[in-house]
Formats: C-alpha cells, structure tokens, sequence
C-alpha cells in the first residue's frame, strides 16, 4: 500500500511560529495588517517582525539609525555588479548580491540571536541599495547614495530615480513593503527556515528564499501582471481574453493562493493605493481592465486576486521598471525572513521529510560493455 | 485543540522520486549504492543520477568530454574570488561562486529538461574549478587548470593540491564522491525542490542546497569529525571523552541520522577506504580512536555512524584541509540535487506548507507615544 501524503505539503504544518498567522485575516505578532499599512511605517513594522514588539519613537529612532549607517555596499560587490552581463536579472543579481555581502559581514559565523538581529538590521538596509545601484549601473547611471533625511521608502525610490518621491508615492510604496513583509510559511520562508534548521547561517537561508521568490508561482507573480493587462490592451478586449485564457487551461498571474481561497486581505489594501497612483499617473485604463479580470476569475473562477495582482499595477503606477518588482518584493521581505530565521534557530530541529519511491525497482549494475 | 504535527517534518512524505531510496539500503534509481561504489566512476552515477540510465560507452565517453570542456571559471567569478576576506569559509565562497556563474550561463532563463542537463554538467564540471581554485588564492598559489586525461575525482584532487594522485587515492576519492552523490530528501535536496517549485530555476536551487548543506547537522559534520578526534587526542582518552560528551548531552558529529536510525551503510563502505589511506598516510591511531568512538555509540546509545564520520578521516589521510571537506561533498551532491531539481520542475506543485501560530493574541496598534 502507498503511504497517504498531501501534494506540495498542502495543509501540513511544518512547525510553530509566533511571527504571523495567515486566515480570513494576516497578522503580524497579532496586529492586523490593515491596523499596521494605516498606522506604522515599514521601519515600524520591520522593528515589530523581529523585535516582537512595535517600538516606541526612542528605539524606532535608534533603529533607524542603525538601518541608515549600514546603507551602502562593499566595492568588491560594486565590481561583480558592473561586471554582469546585462540580460542578468536584478533578482539574480540580488541573490549574488546577498551571497557575497555575508563575505564581508563581521558577524558572518556567529549564529546568535543577537547577531542575527545585527545582520537582519544591515540587510534590511542593504537590499535596497544592491537593487538600486544595480539598476542604474545596467542604465549606465551612477548610483545615488542615501540620503539620511528620508525613511526607508522614500530613500528606496530616491536611490532607484535619482528624484525625491512625493508624499504619496511614498505612502502607497511604503504601503506595498508592509504587505509585503510577512506571510507565516510560504515557499521563501520555509525555503529560509529549512537551511537554517541544519544550523547554517542567517545569509544562507536568505539567499535561498531569494531563490525560491523568483518563481512566478510566488514573488515572481508581480513581474507577471503589467504583462497581463498589456496583452489584453483595452477593457473592452478583457472579457474575450480571460475566457480564452481559461479555455486554454492557463493560469493567471496574480491570482489565486495556496492559504487565501477566499480572497487576499492584502490585495484590497493595496488595490486603494494602486487605483490613486494610477489615477495620479494618468494609467486608469490599467485599472479599469484589472476590475474587469478580477469579476471574470470570481465569477467564473470563484478564484481571488493575491497581493501581487494590485502591487504589480501600484508599481507601474509609480514609474519602476518591471525586472525590479520581485527585488523589490525581496526587500521587504527580508524583515520576515530574517524573523523566521531568528526564530527557527532559536527552537530548531532538522527539517527532513522523506521522499516516496516510485523509480526502478532493485537491479544490478551490468558491465559497460552491455548496457544499452 | 491544537493540530497534531511532526517537528522538522520527521516520517512525512513531501513528494514522490525515482531518484533514489533510502531504507535498509541505499539506491540510485535502483542500484544499490555497494554495487555502484564497487563498480562505477563518479562519472558514471552523475550520469546515472541525471539521465535515468547508467552510461554505455559512448554514451559516458561524450559525457565526460562535456563536462571537461566546461571546466573552467568566468574571469569576474575569478576576480571576485581573489577579493574575499581571507577568512571566508570555503563553503560560503562556493555558494557565492555558483550564484554568479549563474549570470554567465548562456541557458539561464531556459527551464526546459534539456536546458537542465546543461546546466547541471556545466555545474558538476565548475563546482571542483571553483572549490580549487578558491582554496589555492587562499594560499597565494596559482590555480592549476584541469587535465584532459584525468577522471573527475583524480582532476579534483589534481587541482587542490597541484600533483597528480595515485590510483589508490583516486579510487578512494572517487568511492567517496559516489556515495556523497544523492540522498534522497535530505534537507538541501529538499530546500532545492522547494526553491524550484515555485517555477524558479536550476541555479537558485543549487545556490540554496549548498546554503542549507552547510550546517553542522547536516554537510557541516565532515568538518567536525577530525577536531573530535584531535580533541580526544589519543585512543586511550577516548572512553572517558564519549561519556563525558554525553553526560554533557553533547551532539558527536558524524553519528545519527534522521532516516537511517539503524546505521548508514555509505558509512561502513567508506570506512574501508579511510582505514587503508591512513595505513597509507601513517594516521591510523585516528581510525582506532574512531573505532572505539563507534563501539561506546553503540552501546551508549544505540547511535551509529553516518558517511561523514569515515569521509572526515578519509579526507584528512588524503592530506585535504578541513574547511573543503563541506565543498567537496556539495561538488559530489550537486549531481543529485539536479535530478531532483529535473524531477520536480517536470512534474511540479508549489511546496507551500503551513505554520502553527503560537504569538501573541489580536491587538491594535497603539499610537507611537503609548508603546512601553
Ligand atoms: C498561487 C498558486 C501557486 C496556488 O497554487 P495551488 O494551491 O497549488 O493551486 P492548485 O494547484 O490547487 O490550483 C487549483 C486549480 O486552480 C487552477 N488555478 C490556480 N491558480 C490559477 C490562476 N491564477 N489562474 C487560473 N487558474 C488557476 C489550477 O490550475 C488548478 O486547476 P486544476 O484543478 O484544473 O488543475 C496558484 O494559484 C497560482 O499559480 N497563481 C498564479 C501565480 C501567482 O499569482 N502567485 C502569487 C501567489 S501570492
Ligand atoms: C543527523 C541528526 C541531525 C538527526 O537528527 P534528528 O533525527 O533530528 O535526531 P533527534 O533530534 O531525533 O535525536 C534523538 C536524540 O538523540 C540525540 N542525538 C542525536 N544525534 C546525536 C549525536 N550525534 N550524538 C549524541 N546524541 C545525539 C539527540 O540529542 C536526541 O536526544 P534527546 O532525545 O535526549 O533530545 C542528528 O543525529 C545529529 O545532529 N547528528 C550529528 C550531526 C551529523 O553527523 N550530521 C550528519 C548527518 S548525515
């Protein structure tokens, strides 16, 4: 008899996480994520993911602090990033980027809590400036060094347009990388928590969630969507297109979750944010056909938007080019990797599932001269 | 009522393979890993591993010659080499190496079966170029470019220490690499199946193997087996040295394993070896204290070797030094985490597990001035 087992680990727990919870609702230590997009800045809500604690105006000052030294690169990486064939995609040159920035961290073997939240500090710092300068340096651009006056999101979109972002391209972005920050076990996070369950190290498992944010079936997804809404051109053509879609068995991008079946808290906040950008851009026709797609996979999907759905339009909105999304992804991310890495390390045991066989049975090596 | 669940995933089955088994034995897609190391060259179960089928002649010959023609570095992967701090653990510097050659690889963006054999001779050629060549800057030598006329496993050894090697530390080297080659879903070759089940690629999944092999728990042990030995220091220290680790509940590297609680059977196949290199290398009092390390495990604790408890002795009589031990294990395992990468990439669904949440129950945000 075959062993019963659930296909891509689909509803089986993996382990115990204080960090967040994903059901009609996501939450982050326990603070609804529509409470933290209102109320906190991404620094708040990154102080919050690894400290367990949102932080009061002193530490958020001195965490900030700490984020704003940390923002710049080592010039071995500047080299490697000038060097790269310019088909290389950001994320890939992300996932490099992170690689050899642990060369040059001073906590790179120590795998203490304490040093952990160090290295998670300068990441944090770090991701935006590695996908910043390496998009400028493919456009032939120098880089633009933080400025120490602006937080988080206004520096991230200071550093990639050489422009300081109004107030409210700097809220809807700021927005985006709160939604972003956390999402219980998901393919990156649990890729990050695996590699640090063998007592590796907290770069190691951020790299590899790099990797695994790639794919189109996760972060990659917001890559997918200004694609999407380009190919069927005008709302008048969505209807047509989705249908054609479905009939074909293809999946859209931006729809659907393993965990949300009934829809994507996430994808409603940033929508708002989404539709105001684009208004301010002069892009509503993005809008308008996105509401159509969305009715069509309800209707005749039952099958809901995901946060990438909205956040891909929300970027387009603000002007970024497109290879940079998933990046961008990745950048607020690392605040939840970094917690669940902390986390992992702090309680750990192995991860090691088994594998069903289903290949030759037994057989015997035959001589070279009589194999076929 | 909590849901039940099994910590680090112990027993549960994440996906099925025909890539290879682990019960009482160990097979390659049928083989049993005896037969294989008896018989066969790395070569031939890289080949193995990736295509299904053992070699025929030809088959092997062009192969090999594939894999030779792909042995060398990119020259900014060389110059970033040459610029890492010297204390960069060798591992850490590979898994940089591999993400970068990444960018150079004409089949990057290529998901394809195909694209994947590519990438994955080219890998199995790379990974001991960039490993030797790494652990030579390392000591202010030259790198020394592979021979045409040599077998994987005498190239390697060639390219570490600069001299050709004898028959009997090639086939030992060799048996080594075999059984270091595939393990079913272990939790790098499971870290890579996660990363690419989200559609990602070959690179970032390897990339995020060699992250997760790392760690002392898992490729990390080789590492460590030699310093155990050191630490004990002499057969007659040993029993005094094995009770006081366990009454101090100390983890010994290089015993117990998560599937194989009943003993490793790589480990008594590369036993062999290590005790006729360091017949060899003048070094057996380290296989004796080692032999009564076993027998007190055994009877302490009913706890058995795994391979990396002989492939620590076995590297150490080789005369290689400590920090390549890991590399060369993921040099041998890359073979394996391709084919589980093909595998799972033909026949795909995202590994999204769930996480049980144990934090703090529903609250608001309380304004910044409010927070403790
Ligand atoms: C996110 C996602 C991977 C979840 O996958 P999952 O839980 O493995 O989904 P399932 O494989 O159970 O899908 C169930 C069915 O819905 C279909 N489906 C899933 N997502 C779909 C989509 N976005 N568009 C159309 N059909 C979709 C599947 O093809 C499958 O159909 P089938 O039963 O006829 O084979 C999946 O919805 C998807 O690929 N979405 C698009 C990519 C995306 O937006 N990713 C970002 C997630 S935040
Ligand atoms: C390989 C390994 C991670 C398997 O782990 P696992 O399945 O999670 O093992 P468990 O946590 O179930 O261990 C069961 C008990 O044996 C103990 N144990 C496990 N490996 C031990 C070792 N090498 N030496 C001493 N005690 C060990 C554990 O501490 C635990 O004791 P407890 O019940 O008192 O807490 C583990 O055996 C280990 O850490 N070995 C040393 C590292 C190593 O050689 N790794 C290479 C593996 S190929």
């Amino acid at each position: 008899m075959t062993p019963a087992y659930s296909p891509g680990l689909e509803g089986v727990i993996a382990g115990e996480t204080s960090v967040s919870s994903v059901d009609e609702s996501l939450r982050y230590r326990g603070y609804a994520i529509e409470d933290l997009a209102e109320h906190c800045s991404y620094e708040e809500v990154a102080y919050l993911l690894l400290y367990g604690e949102l932080p009061n105006a002193k530490r958020l000052a001195d965490f900030t602090a700490r984020v704003n030294a940390a923002r710049r690169l080592t010039q071995p990486l500047r080299d490697l990033l000038k060097s790269l064939p310019k088909w290389t995609h950001p994320l890939d040159a992300l996932r490099s980027s992170v690689s050899v920035l642990s060369h040059f961290d001073q906590d790179v073997s120590d795998n203490s809590t304490d040093a952990n939240l160090r290295k998670a500090e300068r990441l944090i710092a770090q991701l935006p400036v590695a996908i910043a300068d390496y998009f400028r340096y493919c456009k032939g651009l120098q880089p633009v060094a933080a400025s120490q006056e602006l937080n988080n999101a206004a520096n991230f979109l200071y550093m990639i347009r050489g422009e300081k972002p109004t107030p409210e391209d700097t809220k809807a972005f700021d927005v985006s990388l709160i939604l972003y920050a956390d999402h219980e076990f998901n393919a990156s996070t649990f890729t990050a928590r695996t590699i640090v369950s063998t007592q590796s190290d907290l770069h190691s498992g951020v790299v590899g969630a790099i990797g695994a944010l790639k794919g189109p079936l996760h972060g990659g997804a917001n890559e997918k969507v200004v694609g999407v809404l380009d190919e069927i051109g005008s709302p008048a053509n969505a209807e047509k297109w989705v249908m054609d879609a479905l009939a074909r068995k293809e999946r859209i991008m931006g729809f659907g979750h393993r965990v949300c079946k009934k829809g994507d808290v996430r994808a409603g906040i940033c929508k708002k944010y989404a539709s105001q950008a684009a208004a301010r851009a002069g892009t509503t026709h993005y809008e308008v056909t996105a509401d159509i797609v969305e009715r069509l996979m309800a209707e005749q999907k039952k099958m809901f938007p995901n946060v990438d759905w909205p956040a891909g339009r929300l970027y387009h909105a603000l002007g970024l080019e497109i290879p940079i999304y998933t990046p961008i992804f990745a950048a607020a991310r690392v605040a939840g990797w970094s917690a669940h890495v902390i986390e992992q390390m702090e309680n750990n045991r192995l991860i090691r599932p088994r594998g069903l066989y289903k290949g030759p049975a037994d057989r015997v090596v035959p001589p070279i001269a009589e194999r076929a």
